[in-house]
């Protein structure tokens, strides 16, 4: 692995990999205080984050490198118009990896192109944030021994919800996985979510009620649902109470399922539901820094290499208005194959 | 001692030995470079500061350890509405110390209720500022050998000064300290500090001029007078001058008098008073960075520790409108009592 | 060396050293990651910054040091009317370098008379940036072996470039150097330098026009020409094609030129010119990080020392409405020799 840009990018059997060394972190940390000695890590935070932020730096600085970057790129030359890949061809002379989140989709992509060092995606727009499924893969496999033959759960907001996309992905690459999912109609999972899971046979189920099928759960997974994302904002009222986790709820759940999400959490668990020993979340975030620290003492520690001349483009080829293409005009006009459909190498969006 | 809230919670024995440790790292610095050496503190500082985050910083950095952290909430989850528990149980599960400045009073107890590390009060709203009063003590007992019968003024707002009413609470620990309190009437040190001073039989008088009392003081500490905190701005006015100190009104104090001011000074200190070696307000902030590194290797070298569960509040009981219990409804309603009087445990407001 | 205010105060020599140490730091990197340890350098942007603000951090970083400081002042008590000469005693106190960026000039200079510890300009308002200098030499040497007897084109606004006139002050130490000055007239070198140019009887020549003295140069160092600096727009846009690099402009330059900029650059040198061989922008920001690295083994690494008392001036002689004597006035009125004419010692202004 050179970047980590899509957790769908990684086998099996690279993530089982990642898992073992996680897991002497875990066990053993001590070991690796000096795993990335003398290294740099870059941490570019172009929109605001707590815990990916916060959970990159104290990874990095757990396994003996150190950090630079911004977490708010008001202070920094980007006002000044600078483009992206002046940005990360700059940074990348000065750090050994660069964790960027970016609210462009393909933003973590584009940096790859033009980087000398390896490029970890920490969320780019609402595409993608494969570190926060590395957590969640980690806490499940952690928790429960293994990922293989578990019903899942996942709550709330599934068509707008980039970690719960990038988390089906994964779980998808696992055996006998039962996906429940559960939302109301108008956030659904996306179509392409949808073709993806029946193109790889999985099984799922669609459903608008949260109680009915937590007995079946072996982890469920909650995300929130925010009012703007509804139409009708009447539509959010009467919704409002379906998707909420609470104590009542948790009566008739199995004893060891594993209540999960990635956080910040507003009103979508309640607080009384954090003393349940069912409720992991916060171990979540925890493990989600020993995740990181694994990654980065692979992807810190790799040579430096000339990524060498990318093709210049002349504007962009996507239509989604969210596309890093649509501002960084130089980027080369990459396709990729989603089930057979021509769609944006970036953003992965539907080339039409 | 597992967490520093408030430097009451101190014996004069736990000082003694802290200021002990702190002589050590004055003496011998490069023997603590690896002191916390593996360890991570977590900076949270919900408000503008330069002294005390810098001086944290610097500080863990010279025991070996390393820090991540915010300036500036603006850019983190909290505008997300993530509530005060959430952060701490994320936070303290990356790091493993945290330090909080915070502009809600009780806001670092609010924290050290979840917290799964050491948490160190970094000054909460104008409630208290422990870590200032250990950098007070230790210049006072690094520059003058002891504080038992040393004559201490404190000038400017006593009202409305935290580091005044922590500082005195502390030197109240001592013996036979005579203490000075230099205030227009109108920001005379609170009522309660007034009745605790007095339960203790500690020699005190309260003066409105600065010129008379200073040929009897050993100690002189200065603070700022904001035109803020006079109802009418011709108050201020009158009394400017006053309580500021000049180059002239030292002419009458002793040799070995102490300047002390916890900084930033505005015009309260001119500025040719910096020339006179007993202006040691400067060597004061450098005794704060090494009064740090010493609370840091005791309170960052400590297992983790899960909290376990906290009784869920309904609302605030407390009726102070800057107490933290008024924007996290889920603390639990502590009280504590302050001189036979029922408190508000988070602030020390007095309950109705 | 004890601070690095002016790249003009080194001497040749002093230069040549400290180009040594750079080269072993590139040749042998490791063997200096523990140049720095135990030493912390204080990191004060005043004003926003990528490349010098990240470049320091990096450096320190990779001597085995560590960085506290702001990039944004708005999170700091610089708000509260702190002065500079008290931010720096505070500072001072827990760091032991200080890299100071600050829009007014002759700040640098200003922080220097009241720190304990060295003082590096990491670029004070229009006025220095030697350590932009330090990598634009070390790249040149680095690539080119030596700076004698080049033909060096500077191109752009000459007028304003703070990067400019440091760097033609430092090639006037080489000998042989032919000096190109690109620019519109009305952007064209201030008389200042034109006259230190003369005083030291260099050779050189003005040109309006890139395109034909390409031929002639072995570095061509590219800066940007912002729209604001013309007083007519119109100007700007007559002005604007002529001293943008292009591939095209390229084929007739000499195979071994090497093509500058201090970035960020907009659109003064074409995407495409950054897969020719000759382009070396960004090999000099990472020269820039080994320069830093140098030049912070020899200052972060000397002995505390206290300036001493500094006579306090009233306010300031100088008539440059940007320099630092305006807004803290308490600057002593020190007055310097610019070729036999009383200047400013802060900002380098003329004296009326």
């Amino acid at each position: 692995m050179r970047h980590l840009i899509d957790f769908g990018d990684l086998t099996r059997a690279e993530w089982e990999a990642l898992y073992q060394r996680c897991s002497a972190i875990m066990d053993h940390p001590a070991d690796f205080m000096d795993a990335c000695r003398g290294r740099v890590m870059a941490s570019l935070f172009y929109e605001p984050s707590t815990r990916t932020n916060f959970s990159f730096q104290a990874a990095m600085l757990r396994v003996g490198g150190t950090v630079f970057g911004f977490a708010d790129p008001r202070s920094t030359s980007t006002a000044k118009g600078e483009t992206l890949k002046d940005t990360i061809k700059m940074v990348s002379g000065y750090a050994d990896v660069v964790v960027m989140r970016n609210p462009k989709e393909g933003a973590a992509k584009a940096a790859s192109l033009y980087s000398n060092v390896p490029v970890i995606n920490a969320g780019d727009g609402g595409h993608m944030h494969p570190t926060q499924t590395t957590a969640d893969l980690t806490t499940i496999t952690r928790l429960r021994g293994s990922v293989d033959g578990l019903s899942v759960g996942l709550c709330g907001d599934l068509k707008n919800g980039r970690t719960v996309h990038s988390l089906i992905k994964a779980l998808a690459k696992f055996e006998g996985v039962k996906f429940y999912l559960i939302a109301p109609r108008e956030l659904a999972v996306p179509e392409y979510i949808r073709a993806f899971m029946k193109e790889r046979g999985l099984w799922f189920v669609e459903v608008t009620g949260l109680e009915t099928v937590i007995p079946q759960l072996d982890v469920l997974y909650m995300t929130r649902i925010q009012r703007e994302r509804f139409v009708d904002p009447l539509e959010y009222e009467r919704n409002k109470g379906i998707y909420v986790l609470t104590r009542r709820k948790l009566e008739r759940a199995r004893q060891n399922l594993l209540v999960m999400h990635p956080l910040p959490r507003v009103d979508e668990i309640a607080i009384d539901v954090d003393d349940d020993p069912r409720a992991v979340y916060f171990e979540q975030a925890r493990y989600g820094m020993f995740a990181r620290m694994a990654l980065l003492t692979d992807l810190a520690n790799q040579e430096r290499m000339d990524p060498g001349a990318v093709e210049i483009g002349k504007g962009p080829v996507c239509s989604n208005p969210n596309c890093i293409t649509q501002t960084e005009h130089y980027l080369p006009p990459l396709v990729k194959q989603n089930g057979g459909v021509d769609c944006c190498a970036f953003c992965d969006a539907q080339l039409r």
